[in-house]
């Protein structure tokens, strides 16, 4: 049910941008539009829709997806040929294409065939379809949520001096598909010691080590849909310093937080972390964007960040994740992920986000 | 020392081509090219060649890449704008584009910006050059392989009826983790039962059962090179129907091994397979290609299929992996990567490839 509207409201889209078929060339979309999982795929949306898939797919595509009309029997490596015959058999029309989610030489192969002024590029059209999330994907959502909060519940076993980031990055693996997650959305994160002032510090060798930080980012994967939490441990008693990283970061976490309702921008939001960061003068250790809206990807529109302006509307699902990153002293970063309501949010992660010492 | 030959060599290759500027997208070429392994970036590749990524990356690129100039302080979603800055500082050159390694976007941008006929389309350029590998990369594949076989030994201690498919996929990743790997290149591929029958049945919530296969397909990655490997377990005595499948698809494997050396089709391997399976009238379910380049990517140019006629070369490492599924009897395949030599091929995994019951 939730399919076919998503794909009314795409199509209502598209014919307002003056298009009669939408080339989905992007597998999230076409999942989101169709419930099809596979890793191949075209979906030409239209009225009269068509889903081609290479023959891996086809029996697949036929059970997940048996409102759409599938064509799925050509070779893996004639998946764009197809498509571009099937294109030819509708003459006249006015495509969509997402130019986001084509390469140049499938562009330049469509506008070959069909000529660049049938083309109408609709990069974003589905994107702003999905920033808003349906009951369904709020519930998905959700679970993945719960998934990552009972992980981070475990790590305190897990965590012990000598053992290298490695090992814990695999115990949260191996806890994770036991719970029921598909898989980790990006790598999973575990930094320690110096390693934790990289913000993107996948887990390495290094062991970690009594008297050190230790940064966990968790990103399990249910139904397609993805959560990311990060907490902050410490194999001892944390310093002064430090605890006094981790008090701005709780506080920028906090107060943007309370700045997320409908109606407000992106970037205003993003904004409030980086004037509690510059009150503790450690806003030039925050050089990432607040946030980022999740669903089926990791990251989606809109960004809190200083340059996008998006309006929130309720529905929206955003990570808030300020850190900062001081070389000699530590990194630290608090991430949940809120719903955008009419006069607030609602946090889907709310483990406590204090230091946790062991 | 490699990074440096091999830029030259993409040098040499793409002046042949009139480029002045080849412009390098795809994360695994500039990998391949420099060492670099942060996810995203852009290296202008010229005799003063220029590594842009984004701040996140820069003291890394710095640190991994000290021979090439690094410009590593934009925002993340300045990295484009500032790659046609600073290609704007090179004006009249002509530039090198892989058409399959950007998007539609950044290309139209890009001929906006220079002109489209500074452009010359450069697709496949640094592919043809990874076919053929160095002796670091033999190295590196060479160790994947070899933990790949590890996990396949250690495989039936955890096949047991009553465990879902995704908890072996769970005992994978611990401990492919554990022996050092990365990550897996691809979604781990368990599947048993009727579930066989899928050539990409990614582990699910299925339960493995007594009498029936179970297909094991393993890919971890170590430095960034990746091994695939498939073996076949049955939990319980094969049937004969079973066995038969497996009798033949071991004589695929066994007589295109034989085919493969320097000077031969790509073509002419799988076309080898395929009459093998005629044999046995198996080939109908044989719908998949015998085989593909592996290195930094999974899947890489040449591809064992009838529709590629690329000369084999010594250094070439590509996968032989004949399998047949049959709805209602099971699927299996078996898998292993070969290095070419130019009078047969060396496999790189070499465990016994007979069902393994347990």
């Amino acid at each position: 049910m939730e399919h076919l509207k998503r794909r009314q409201a795409a199509l209502e889209l598209a014919a307002t941008a003056g298009v009669d078929t939408l080339l989905v060339t992007k597998l999230t979309h076409i999942r989101y539009l169709t419930g099809f999982t596979g890793t191949a795929g075209v979906l030409l949306l239209a009225p009269d829709p068509l889903l081609v898939v290479d023959f891996r797919y086809g029996a697949q595509a036929r059970e997940q997806v048996p409102e759409v009309p599938v064509d799925g029997d050509c070779a893996p490596p004639r998946l764009w040929a197809t498509v571009n015959d099937r294109l030819s058999q509708r003459p006249g029309q006015r495509l969509g294409v997402d130019t986001r989610n084509l390469t140049a030489e499938q562009y330049l192969a469509l506008a070959a065939t069909v000529g660049p002024d049938r083309l109408t590029d609709c990069a974003g059209l589905v994107e702003r379809l999905r920033a808003v999330k349906d009951a369904d994907e709020v519930q998905a959502l959700r679970e993945a949520a719960d998934l990552a909060e009972e992980l981070v519940r475990r790590l305190p076993g897990w965590l012990r001096p000598g053992r290298p980031e490695n090992e814990i990055a695999g115990e949260i693996e191996y806890a994770q598909r036991h719970l029921g997650a598909e898989r980790s959305a990006a790598p999973i994160l575990v930094s320690s010691g110096e390693r934790s002032t990289m913000p993107h510090g996948a887990a390495s060798g290094k062991p970690l080590a009594q008297g050190e930080p230790v940064l966990v980012d968790l990103s399990p994967v249910v139904r397609g849909y993805r959560a990311d939490i990060t907490r902050t441990f410490f194999l001892g008693t944390a310093g002064p310093q430090y605890r006094r990283l981790h008090r701005a970061v709780t506080a920028a976490h906090t107060e943007s937080m309370a700045a997320v309702r409908a109606g407000v921008r992106a970037s205003e939001v993003d904004a409030v972390a980086r004037r509690v960061l510059a009150g503790y003068d450690l806003d030039g250790y925050f050089k990432h964007s607040l946030g980022h809206g999740i669903g089926l990807d990791q990251h989606e529109p809109p960004l809190l960040s200083p340059y996008d302006d998006t309006v929130l509307a309720a529905g929206m699902v955003v990570m808030i994740e300020p850190g900062v990153y001081v070389p000699g002293v530590g990194g630290t970063r608090i991430e949940d992920a809120v719903l955008v309501t009419e006069d607030g949010c609602v946090p889907l992660t709310t483990s406590d986000p204090e230091i946790r010492e062991l």
